[in-house]
């Protein structure tokens, strides 16, 4: 196991009815930016509840931060942050919508480009605090560091990690997800899942508590992701969902283990060049990576298959194959296909792909950092 | 599941050397009262590597803090850091040392008795900033908000909760538990296992990650448990050993779901009359609870034979008691016997620690709160 440091400030309110308990957990007298999205919130009930949650606060809002959330649009709330002395942000929707305040609530804070905290060229020394009231299990952006930012302009699609912009809360209630489109909880059990695969399925260290948490939450999606799409208003359902959504990527799996994150590299250029939601980017890369690297992480690919699928094959060539065919099985299970021709991407995407990770210097990556330009190409034409 | 709150703002430095890491967390100028036990960190290096991360800043050393933490001994330090200023305190050792500093930090903030604090006739509001090395994992203290202290002029051991005494940050370095007793390793195997057990085996409310979370857990310490016996100085049986007793106690298991302390609670009694080591109490007391409540925790009980002993009779009463015999079993294994025979306590002590319970007011408990004192006369004459 590697050394680590591991610190999660993030309290989580969790269950039907926590919107209403939000109240003294904000600062007395704040200036509140209320951010959420395309307005579904007005049609489930979520924004009444988070305004009643309000009363007595001076509470602006911003709507319209789209799904991977605009540069271009968040740049418009960092002027209001500025202009009207904003001090807390409460983002309220999914992922896109706490990522884009997130970025917010930091490029309000720095004198530059925001766009600088993408490009890494500055390191975000402070930002205004936030809160968020999740209403789509996936990302687990409720209660890590982390933001992804695209812009639009020259199709990029860039995050940035601070630990200035962990939510101070995030409100976790399962009955929020139940009137979600099919495709956006079949997208988050797969975005989850990936989340989990990045941090897990590398090489072994002898980390037994992070492969055993790991390998539950994965057993976890893998049976209450398909019995989320079946029965969308149980709740015990949407709360597993919810909480393994959370726990994929908080952190807590990753101390102390290599990690993996080119499948959400590669996917990030899927999604900006062409459009596709994120979880469809992962599930198209993820298979044909496991397959492309299996040498590298054959020692974990055996035990994820064992331990999550329960194979005993003695060929072990074979048991490799079964737990990524498995994997790909699961994606198509949630309905999310793993093709690019599913899509309607062809071949000529590959090098555009490729030209594009190499534009953001990402052509290094993996945990060994052996996912070339070449070895990304290779992946790529598995994946059509 | 049911709805919960979870916080929790320790900050852990995991690995070999953090120790010198401690330094930048300290609050500048802070007048430290370091905390130690009977000395043991001036024979393992521990002591040097503490003092060298505190130079330049005023430390007070209080040592002597003894297992099972004296009322009378913490008192006196409450005493130092009412005279002295105190503003932050250091503990180094284990639970007992970690323990007995929250105790201090919070007495010293009240004006009244310390005592009222445990016998919970008032509510801490403010505690004196703590943080720890830890140099025996067991009992999950370092990253969680409870205490338990004794009272030795009248054989009473009581606990307390409060977030105020969350440790601002933990060391964890495994290798300062090379030096450790089998004994000490041991005790705080099984003790980080009953821990889990208490969070787990009670009634199903379909919290499937809180239930693979403390499988992996439990799945771990049978595990590392004998190997950390057998191989003391490999670091990463001590590194694994030692991060699933913190991820046993560190709330994250227990959210949303039904706990039953009751091993807990009758052993502190066995420790209170007769002296015995906190896990020998819990290694008596745990396989006789299980089977006196094999009916009300029937379904968890099944769970836990399948899931983490790999059983599958299809005669679920012969699985349930080989699911009893393997948790015996695996104390034994560690050199920690469990019927009060094996300590030299007779039948006599049934209905004296059943006196004592009812004279703390601990007489309908479990997950249920059905188990009266004569539950527990049962209990307690199945460990004889």
């Amino acid at each position: 196991m590697f050394n680590f440091s591991f610190h999660n400030p993030t309290r989580i309110l969790f269950g039907e009815g926590q919107i209403a308990n939000l109240t003294p957990l904000l600062p007395k007298g704040s200036k509140i930016l209320l951010t959420y999205g395309g307005g579904s919130i007005k049609q489930n009930g979520v924004y009444e509840q988070v305004i009643k949650a309000l009363a007595g606060f001076d509470v602006t809002e911003f709507a319209g931060i789209e799904p991977n959330p605009a540069y271009e649009t968040c740049m418009k709330a960092v002027e209001i942050v500025k202009q009207q002395g904003i001090d807390f942000i409460l983002a309220v929707g999914g992922g896109s919508v706490v990522d884009g305040s997130k970025f917010i609530a930091a490029a309000a804070c720095y004198d530059g480009d925001g766009w600088d905290i993408l490009t890494r060229q500055t390191k975000v020394k402070k930002a205004i605090p936030l809160a968020c009231v999740l209403t789509l299990p996936a990302t687990g952006t409720e209660s890590n560091s982390g933001s992804v930012i695209t812009r639009y302009s020259t199709k990029q699609k860039l995050s940035f990690m601070s630990p200035h912009v962990y939510p101070q809360f995030a409100v976790l209630d399962p009955t929020v997800t139940y009137s979600l489109p099919p495709r956006q909880i079949a997208n988050g059990a797969v975005d989850a899942y990936v989340h989990i695969i990045e941090q897990y399925l590398t090489y072994p260290v002898q980390a037994a508590v992070q492969d055993r948490f790991a390998e539950g939450l994965l057993l976890t999606l893998l049976e209450y992701g398909p019995k989320s799409l079946a029965h969308p208003t149980n709740y015990d359902v949407r709360a597993n969902l919810m909480w393994a959504a959370t726990m994929a990527l908080n952190g807590l799996i990753g101390v102390g283990v290599p990690q993996d994150w080119a499948t959400h590299m590669i996917g990030h250029e899927l999604t900006a060049l062409y459009g596709l939601d994120h979880a469809q980017t992962l599930a198209i890369v993820l298979p044909a990576l496991l397959q492309q690297q299996r040498t590298q992480k054959r020692d974990k690919l055996l035990q994820y298959g064992r331990r999550v699928f329960g194979l005993e094959h003695q060929d072990e060539e074979r048991l490799i194959d079964e737990a990524i065919s498995h994997t790909r099985a699961f994606f198509e299970q949630m309905g999310v296909p793993t093709r690019m021709a599913d899509y309607g991407i062809q071949a000529d995407a590959v090098d555009k792909l490729v030209a594009q990770l190499e534009k953001n210097h990402l052509v290094k990556i993996g945990e060994h950092g052996d996912i070339t330009a070449d070895v990304v190409r290779a992946i790529l034409k598995a994946a059509l």
